[in-house]
């Protein structure tokens, strides 16, 4: 079998089982979908059951990041998202008790400029329409959940079957139809009741020994409140409320009811609707709230918690609440699973497709749990700040400003700066390894790294505007490739006059029968269309190139080297001006921290975040630095010069 | 009955016949659906019928300007257009002799930006696309085009029926089917070929007499061309070509076949597809062209031609292709259309609602008529601007350059400019009338169009981002009404320790009994829902207050009275930076030229358009001045200042 074929080009050589699967997906909850989404789209074939009768109706969780929303452009599925007209939440507000009830203390951005955001904002939506936004998706790829169906065991042994290692029994839940089907993978996304976890016997790790039990709201009210369409943070002398706006003039009120610190601590304590609406009264005096309607009500303890392991075969995983629990006054619930499944999907595609080393999953774990226990660290040390008396105007004001940063910062400053870094999903750094260049990997050029360079590995692009040359669209450069699972080079090529070399012996080098992109051409490269945008070569990769020029300058059949120049609607002008950068003539240059003469070449990974970071030199050295770095993970040998394609 | 219901509200208490419509529309193309639209979601009952089986297939108009875009957003249909993904044209690029074939002498910029458009590109996408949009908004509201029906005569008789004066004899196309119905309107929406426009006697004028024959193919084509992707205006000595990119890879090809200046013209002069394939490579030499499909092809005869008289009785209307023809080189047809539509739809419904006098139906064809003078007019110009010499490069740069306005422009650069701001769609101007505020008008308080006012009566509202003060939102303030047949009352409201005494009197001036505003109540005020957002009062008037602050410092509660405070969703603080007005503390005061401590009063019509401009000063000044305009066209006595509300 040809391992450099994707699964899609397999479907017809391969004459699989009709009970075998790439992959079994059990729960249709914001983790499964999407790590569906990506695998349908890709090729695989998939089993996926949810043992709901339908998606969810009401309630659960409705926050998505600023960095999710990002993802969810890049996939596609953004407009679908905003088509339902989502609440969108820019500051949070903060009520303190006062001699007459409640008073606003003050208003902090969510994701305040410092941050380079798109989307400055928090996207509220109820969790069954953005399920549905992924269903139909899949649908057109075929893939149907399967519902209501639930696992009943399963087992890996490669000795049995080497391709197929998993065996999974799945039940209707009326117990009456019953399946088992073998599969490459496994994967749980049932929630925090997780029978695979169970079965594993994987403990959870409980960082805040402190539980509680919350009711959660969601209606429509008539209100004075002057908040109610923000989110707000309510400590009061009668208790406390967390008010969320949501889309159709909903709003969501989560209220404590109960905590493992209260001496009568009873994790069974719950609240009538009623009792939590007259303890909303309560709390917001001086304000009247009177409900028109009550969407969904729920009492449920949560206490935070994490998974010890998040696989124990590389075969079986789980992701999401499956993995980590915690409290929703972050909102980075749904967040969070949706960037475990992103970080799997591409790992998994990667080592099916004939790619990547086997090995590249166990970054899946050692990325994504770090993730996690920040997020829990976080929650503790979020909740410890607001519980302190309300901060100074002006520390607020230093913290929100974008160009602060001197050494002056006091702790709330900086704690807070972290906070909104996390919270708008801006803040993920995964550590070193493999995927992530740092000085012990083994990629030693010189060139790596460069002098100046800003952009950290393990983090996501920066964001920056450029115009594409063929259309002059001027376009969001971070967004032009989707998740289409390949690996993204970005060759920042300076000025042509100054790069010229470089770039024709970049595409040299690139040609070169070993170099990583010639050791994973697509088996079909000399019938694919000459509309094909992203993947004319490979599918491991994504071309593009921008000049730090005024477009009308480039001319692409002059400028660009054939196998740069294939990606035609990828080569862009570095021309737009940017407010974060006024001075700069080339402002992605400048902001990449790239020398606007010299350029330099970025990896991105498939899932967005940089992977390493590279000189444009004359010569081998720019592609032997970029074999040294794919040669750490991948199949084949790379780097040995031989013949010309 | 009562005249201050909207149709809506009255259809519980009309025993209206059957066969008795508010408006027969004839033709579901752009300009009849755009009406449709609208109407149908103001609450009109509608009789609206094609003569073709189905909406557009292939083919036809396909540009929609960066102002037509901003209507369809006002009217929430943009992300249905976006959906489809259509290309973007942000250039022109210019194609001329040489010896080698052809080469470019440069591009331009479509809509530069010294026009401050939000979406500064044309956006293409095929006719029948967009039909649906508007069609399956029509569904919403319970209307279906009538298909194949078509009109067969007409006859206008208030003697007959003052109500419904107009009768409509409509059938099938294949002749079976007949029906006669009445209506208070009917409208052409036909196209050039008009039935109606015919049965009128109304002449066409032609105001250039050259007429051209035009073949136009839509395909997908594999070609070496640099600037498939732009609009592309190509002189060879083998003919000439206009390129416009589409939606899927496609690719519109304009070849003009014979012009009434040819020795053998022959308006009946036709090319097959082949020839014009043949043509096309011939043109476009040294680079190639293949088809690898073509999706429509068409060869049609157009003469700019503008109708006499775009109705004769005001029961009787027409609009669109009906009323104006010309080249489709500037790509205005269907923007025309859209707009000639929006202009009658309001003031349709400002008659028929009881608020406006029927006398503002006579500044539909005034108003159009003259935009209509000017495309035409326009077209001979850019014409014979791309005719001439390629420009020099300083002159296109110096006239796509934002801060450019000084007295050294040449011929070249004023003409440019114009026919940017002309097929943006951003340079409509109309005249001074009824509507449009001039010193002529019978408004003669000496607060109107205070010093320092940047804004022109006749032409659309300056762009400006606010944040909205309930949700901290950023916002576009232009588009923050809907097209919803209301007046947009802007009360920029400056400082509010300055404003505090002036807003407080306009709102008890807006409260007197003899308002403007307090005329036109809702007859249902009293069970207005809490969350109506922009008519809680009144049908006809929606109201925003703009304040030069913070949004932190800004109270609700405290700084806007109660009439104002009602419509909370509209309360805005200007604090958002400006590229445009870089030094300014309040950007929205700053480019629309009001006082940032003193503010001002913009009236704005339902279709975006300013109407008057007024200071904001402290007394029954303002309002006196805002009644003194609507005097002027609405049905009731004003300014009798007698009880309060």
């Amino acid at each position: 079998m040809d391992k450099s074929m994707t699964p899609r080009e397999r479907v017809g050589n391969t004459a699989s089982s009709s009970t075998n699967y790439d992959i079994v997906i059990i729960g249709a909850g914001p983790v499964g979908l999407l790590l569906s989404t990506c695998l349908a789209r890709w090729g695989y074939k998939i089993k996926h059951i949810d043992n709901r009768p339908e998606p969810t109706k009401t309630g659960r969780a409705d926050g998505i990041q600023p960095r999710s929303l990002d993802l969810l452009r890049n996939m596609g599925l953004k407009p679908a998202i905003m088509a339902h007209e989502p609440a969108k939440v820019y500051e949070v507000a903060f009520w303190d008790p006062s001699s007459n009830g409640i008073h606003r203390t003050g208003t902090w951005a969510s994701c305040p400029s410092f941050i380079d955001a798109r989307y400055p904002f928090t996207t509220l939506l109820h969790q069954g329409l953005i399920e549905r936004v992924f269903i139909s998706d899949l649908e057109k790829n075929g893939v149907t959940i399967q519902r209501p169906w639930t696992i009943k065991g399963f087992k890996t042994d490669e000795k049995v079957d080497s391709e197929y290692p998993v065996e999974v029994d799945l039940e209707h839940v009326d117990g009456k139809g019953k399946e088992t089907v073998r599969a490459k993978y496994l994967f749980s996304g049932e929630g925090a009741r997780s029978f695979v976890r169970d079965q594993l016997k994987i403990g959870i790790k409980h960082k805040d020994p402190i539980a509680h039990v919350w009711g959660v709201m969601d209606g429509v009210v008539k209100t004075d409140f002057p908040d109610i369409k923000m989110k707000c943070t309510i400590h009061s002398d009668h208790g406390s409320i967390m008010v969320i706006p949501r889309e159709n003039d909903m709003v969501r009120l989560y209220i404590q009811i109960a905590s493992s610190t209260d001496k009568d601590w009873n994790p069974r304590k719950s609240a009538t609707e009623e009792e939590v609406q007259s303890s909303a009264k309560r709390i917001l005096q001086p304000y009247n709230i009177e409900w028109e309607r009550v969407e969904w009500y729920s009492v449920y303890p949560i206490g935070q918690g994490i998974a010890d392991k998040y696989t124990l075969d590389h075969r079986v995983f789980m992701g999401g609440d499956a993995c980590h629990t915690h409290s929703p006054k972050a909102g980075q619930g749904m967040n969070t699973a949706f960037l475990d499944a992103l970080n799997l999907a591409w790992k998994i595609h990667h080592v099916e497709a004939g790619f990547a080393d086997r090995s590249i999953l166990e970054t899946y774990e050692s990325e994504r749990k770090l993730v996690a226990e920040n997020l829990l660290n976080f929650d503790a040390k979020y909740a410890a700040l607001f519980s302190q008396k309300a901060p100074a105007a002006k520390d607020v004001a230093a913290a929100t400003e974008q160009k602060s940063g001197d050494a002056e910062e006091n702790q709330f400053i900086k704690t807070f700066k972290e906070s909104c870094e996390f919270t708008s999903g801006y803040g993920v750094a995964y550590d070193p390894n493999a995927l992530n260049w740092s000085a012990s990997h083994p990629a030693s050029s010189n060139i790596i790294n460069p002098k100046g360079n800003k952009l950290r590995t393990g983090r996501i692009l920066i964001n920056s505007n450029v115009t594409r040359v063929v259309d002059a669209n001027v376009v969001h450069l971070e967004q032009e490739i989707p998740v289409n699972g390949s690996f993204r080079v970005y060759v920042f090529a300076g000025n042509p006059s100054t790069t010229g070399q470089a770039l024709r012996d970049l595409a040299e080098n690139l040609k070169k029968k070993n170099s990583f992109f010639s050791s994973y051409l697509r088996p079909d490269i000399d019938s694919v269309s000459h509309h094909e945008r992203h993947n004319p070569h490979s599918h491991f990769f994504s071309l593009c190139t921008i000049f730090a020029s005024k477009r009308a300058e480039i001319e692409i059949s002059r400028d660009v080297p054939d196998i740069l120049a294939r990606y035609r609607d990828h080569v862009y002008a570095d021309d737009i001006w940017d407010q974060r950068v006024p001075d700069a003539k080339a402002a992605a240059h400048a902001k990449m921290g790239l020398d606007r003469e010299k350029g330099g070449v970025i990896v991105v990974r498939p899932d967005g975040y940089v992977g390493i970071v590279s000189s444009l030199v004359e010569g081998s050295g720019t592609v032997d630095a970029l074999n040294e770095y794919f040669a750490a993970f991948v199949t084949k040998r790379l780097g040995e010069r031989r013949a010309q394609l």
